[in-house]
């Protein structure tokens, strides 16, 4: 069922190799890539918390956001393999890049930590894709702005869920509050690579094919802030995290979730298994 | 969020230390406790493949699986804490037990194997489930019968899903054929557990209640037998596996992961986190 790429099929350039290649194709190739596996990886960590979370009720939810992030993933991957030349499959993404060819944020990619850190991260996760993909819906690229209308109103459950959470745990007890901000603070240093726009070519924002992230900042500022006041903790205020994720620059935690997801589908190239 | 049991909470008493007890009652509770256990397990797991099986479209698939089981341990979890005295939770029942007091089949805990091992279990385990719940239905218990016609809907999906992988694997390439039967012969020493009554009260099938194991085996030989030979496979004949799972005997594969699933909620008993 799965087939490794044909030996003629080239590896994906990364953005800063297209010189003589079509570089506003290749900017949108990378794009939709960063987003898909952004969705990818965060819903491979996600998915370890069907066994893990506090309670069943829990465990439930944090499975239907990973499955919601698995099917956004499909989507986007679908949609970048078709731009691809020759077309690649979703499954040909998912299993056969190595590590450096992944373009999703450090944000989704690090160890699971701890439960706390768990909502952290899909609040951010989910406030700024929740401002992404609104805006996207009006792409004028007809298949990002129909996989945008989808995925608005999971991520807007998803964050509404983080949103619950946060609430909970910082008014909760002294310890919760405690172990909530430390993980809001360890999570702030990802923040920034989401909002850079570094590697989305001019002439596809000019052509309102895609959002620039930097003009996202301002919403997913506001919209967190209010969410982390009420739960009378802090913004944070802390050093930006070296990353490089939508280059292909990726942390050994990334390395070690390939390795898992990718297994199985390596073990048996082109084999009905 | 999570409190631990009060400490005037009773262990779960196992059936033969109940002469002085309810035995009805008691077997009624080890029964629920069995279907619930099964399916808590077996959604941990099936969990697991998630980020790891050969195709994202089955990462899907497996993830609705394991969260369709989730919710039928909750609903059997939270029945069979209600009629503890005192009353417990369903996060009490799964996180505050230890593996002696889980009342699951051995078929549902091991290690999870191989992906042929994944869809031979699942064959295994949703045929017997839909025997099983299709009979439920009727049961003179309401809550047990609604909790069942819910739940056959759910494993009739389940038993689909093996059955279509189990053809493919088995009528694929000589690999595939291989390793399908190969998982078949490993998880059949593990069939004969699903089908022993030997824990029940014979009041409880004498009123209804409850269904008598031992009575679906013919119905599970006939459909398993079935989907086997269509994939040009054969029903294995292998020695049966000593088990105890219905009487809390259990093997260092479940106490692995109870101690994964349970070390967040035990982390912090009682405290808002």
């Amino acid at each position: 069922m799965n087939t490794p790429p044909s030996s003629s099929s080239p590896p994906l350039r990364s953005s800063d190799e297209q010189l003589s290649g079509d570089p506003v194709r290749q900017g949108l190739i990378d794009y939709v890539l960063g987003l898909g596996d952004d969705a990818l990886v965060a819903a491979q960590r996600m998915g370890e918390w069907i066994a893990a979370s506090p309670q069943i009720e829990e465990d439930v939810a944090l499975g239907n956001i990973a499955l919601d992030l698995l099917g956004q993933a499909r989507s986007l991957l679908t949609y970048a393999g078709s731009l691809l030349d020759p077309v690649r499959t979703e499954d040909d993404l998912a299993y056969w890049r190595d590590a450096h060819e992944f373009r999703n944020v450090h944000l989704v990619e690090r160890e699971r930590g701890d439960f706390g850190v768990a909502i952290a991260r899909l609040l951010v996760l989910s406030t700024y894709q929740c401002e992404l993909y609104a805006r996207l819906r009006t792409s004028t690229d007809e298949t990002l702005g129909a996989i945008a209308a989808k995925a608005v109103k999971e991520v807007d459950y998803h964050r509404d869920h983080a949103t619950m959470w946060t609430l909970r745990l910082g008014d909760g007890t002294e310890e919760s509050r405690v172990r909530m901000q430390a993980a809001l603070d360890q999570e702030w240093a990802y923040v920034d690579e989401l909002f850079d726009g570094g590697h989305v070519p001019s002439a596809l924002l000019d052509a309102g094919v895609v959002v620039d992230p930097a003009t996202l900042r301002d919403g997913f500022d506001r919209r967190v802030a209010e969410v982390i006041e009420r739960a009378t903790l802090t913004v944070p205020d802390v050093p930006v995290a070296t990353t490089g994720g939508r280059r292909g620059e990726h942390s050994d935690a990334l390395v070690s979730l390939l390795a898992d997801m990718q297994v199985v589908a390596r073990a048996h190239p082109g084999a009905a298994w």
